[in-house]
């Protein structure tokens, strides 16, 4: 299946990236060597983590990177100069990524990929960058969040035609890395290798004279297994009872239903009064999927008032991460030609950190996540790691199992290993049982420890020091 | 430039569209002749109405509608069956669509488009529907504040690294309808003939031994006119001093400097010092641009605190549409075989509107929006309409002037006339000129009648007691 965005992904880009690229280009700065790192700096959903995902997807779209005879064309009638035209009809993306795994816990401030290369293909995958990490890393987080809440039962993807335009694509894709088993998106599941899923709507309800006769032209089409949605006229008069018979019709004739949906009303008193009729009618197997409005926060109230859900239909909430509809994820220069850089802000306890970094997760006794320290690449574990802004806090770590977080994913533009979205989902649901619990829950979970080298902090304080002057002079 | 949606449109769907579609398709239903209706209902960001968005996509998308060879062997790997991959293989969108002109003032519950058309192609392009008209008329809506609120000053469009993954393509052409300037997005530039802007980032400052120097460099590569940001290091001891030495370098050689750009701190304050700054230095055609985390709430306030602004960027909040992420907009069967249908709803008085419908604008004396009125298709304007869910409550329409919102767009699949982007926004802004201004204020706007006829809720009620019983009984 063809990816819309390898076309023309050398202008899904702003407009400054390629405004500068020329800019470095004519002043012979495009190959000077540099480094940057992506982080974001807060959580999203007021919770206590972020679930890493899109990096796959980042991959692959860079190594098909180019710019096609059209898009210069366009390029040409903004007023792009004729040697940068000639230079980015040859540009391919040659850079070496660093980056935590697909599927990675990651936290506030700490670097989670890095790109290293030249200054003008740095900068150029710049707004690509942030395009696909920032969402699909917001979606994956969300979807961690209702499928943690729904304990283990089935959670779909149901989201498509409220998805903000063609983000539903790459939303089912992080909502799968997420720990969702199924989507009703069909392109998504072709493109991924997703489950596709899906049951009625009430307009084929709808189509037929009567309830009754549209449930048993529905078994006849797929009587290896249907869902009926129950709701269109009167759920537990009408509905359910009606699903009733055409499970023993399907039964008399060896087949089975697989389900019912409730897609309205309250969701808790229906499912169970559903279950009952179900269950009275020896119909025990029959399993309830609902849908209509869910999150997180109503898949576990629904669960904690104990309905016999066993399937979860999560469309408008997940697939626009509602609550935080945008991660806050930067890129930002951290060395060029061999020296640190960094970003300054208005509040110098926030500057980025510079010079070329890796992640050390240090584990705890039973292997659970301790606290990461944010190190010089070539910085060996630390006994103790201090608070990037405030540097007198400390937390000691000597007694920790360190590893590595950031693995060499491409290398001159190649990638080095690649992992399917089902990869991903799975060492996404490792590394969340290694996260205590008290980082995982929705109300004021406890902060993560981040913390950073005094190495790389004293460098953050002499660069300062330089760029603003001594503030004690 | 070639549209991404294009390829695989036919797989871009819910995956149950797909399969009542062969539901039907077996059951001899497929062409049976329906009309759906699409509509929402209600306003986002506590707003007083949507502005219509999506429509010219969705044609020209439908007008490509297909399945491909990939698409069917990928269907054909779920277990559809051959009959119906049969069919698929010749579909093609034979549809009629009446609809609101795009960059329309559109209000709840009033049906915005019309599809008539087979039962199974009007239920099958549902998803894609909802998709791009839900998602772009959203972005059109935010977009239309953010640009009142601006005063008629330049807003661009600065999006794309926080957009929900590709939904910053269509993102930036529901902004430019609904009068956002110029965008930062290159693709979508590209697209739909939309104005690229923007700056330098502050890698392109950090890239150089010092700021000075990189202004400098930017100057001298694009001469005919540049913006520099100036907050890098200290914007009024240094960025704004190192501005005003290259404006007057620029000048020295016949050339100017087009704006600066504050991307951080407080940007009233700044604004003002640096507007003084630049002005003692005769610098008074210089423009100042500001950007960060900007929405309408904030440009009003920067507004009304008098801060010396020509332009600003408005980035994440517009393109996720924060505070409403998703539009709620739904799609109801509402005629088949001739004969008028509706969706019920737990709550009766929310039931949908049966029949094939039309809205009539009622215009007062001075050509203001005064009320909608929903009406057969084949009714003429009334003297009275009724509110659809308490019918006690009437707005006398009659001595206004009538106005029908709906056009037939597109007929037996092919589209009857589009509009370019710019036509669309130059349409939105006429109409939202006739809007009062109570309805337009972001507090508590005052609600805009939409009413129906009584023969339509008469009908309703008729069909609910059909399909209840009555009530009384």
């Amino acid at each position: 299946m063809e990816r819309l965005l390898h076309k023309h992904a050398g202008l899904f880009t702003d407009f400054y990236e390629l405004s500068m690229a020329q800019g470095w280009h004519a002043a012979g700065r495009a190959e000077a060597p540099a480094a940057f790192d992506y982080f974001f700096r807060q959580n999203p959903f007021g919770g206590g983590y972020v679930l890493f995902a899109g990096l796959g997807d980042l991959l692959e779209i860079l190594e098909a990177y180019s710019f096609g005879e059209d898009d210069l064309a366009y390029l040409a009638t903004l007023g792009f100069h004729r040697p940068f035209l000639d230079y980015l009809e040859k540009f391919r993306f040659k850079g070496t990524i660093w980056s935590a795994r697909e599927g990675e816990v990651v936290f506030p401030l700490e670097p989670v990929v890095r790109v290293e290369g030249t200054l003008l293909e740095g900068q150029l995958i710049e707004t690509l960058l942030l395009n696909l990490l920032n969402f699909q890393s917001l979606v994956a987080t969300k979807a961690s969040r209702v499928t943690a809440a729904a304990r283990g039962r089935r959670v779909v993807d149901f989201g498509l035609r409220r998805a903000q335009g063609m983000a539903g694509i790459q939303a089912s894709r992080a909502a799968a890395i997420g720990g969702v088993e199924a989507t009703s998106n069909v392109y998504a599941a072709a493109l991924w290798g997703l489950t596709p899923a899906g049951t009625q709507a009430h307009a084929w309800i709808q189509s037929f004279p009567d309830e009754l006769s549209s449930f048993r032209a529905y078994a006849e089409a797929f009587p290896e297994g249907c869902t009926l949605l129950v709701d269109t006229y009167d759920t537990l008069r009408s509905g359910v009872p009606n699903a009733v018979k055409v499970a023993k019709e399907l039964e008399a004739k060896g087949g089975s239903l697989s389900g019912i949906r409730l897609d309205s009303g309250d969701l808790a008193y229906l499912s169970k009064k559903s279950r009952q009729i179900l269950d009275d009618a020896g119909l025990t197997q029959v399993k309830i999927v609902v849908s209509n409005q869910l999150d997180e926060n109503i898949v576990k109230s629904l669960l904690d008032q104990k309905a016999p859900i066993n399937a979860f239909g999560v469309g408008t909430h997940l697939i626009t991460a509602q609550g935080t509809p945008a991660l806050d994820g930067v890129y930002k220069l951290s060395m060029l030609d061999g020296e640190p850089r960094l970003k300054l802000t208005e509040n110098l306890s926030k500057a980025s950190l510079p010079g070329v970094k890796k992640v050390v997760r240090y584990l705890d006794a039973e292997g659970n996540f301790f606290a990461d320290g944010i190190h010089f690449a070539d910085e060996k574990p630390a006994a103790v790691i201090h608070h990037p802004a405030q540097s007198n806090q400390k937390s000691r770590v000597a007694q920790c199992f360190p590893e590595n977080l950031l693995f060499k994913m491409m290398e001159g533009g190649r990638t080095l290993s690649t992992w399917s979205v089902s990869e991903a989902a799975a060492y996404a649901q490792g590394r969340l049982a290694k996260l205590p619990s008290e980082h995982k829950r929705f109300e004021n979970p406890h902060v993560y420890k981040v913390g950073a080298s005094k190495a790389l902090l004293d460098l953050r304080k002499d660069l300062i020091r330089k760029y603003l002057g001594d503030p004690e002079e």
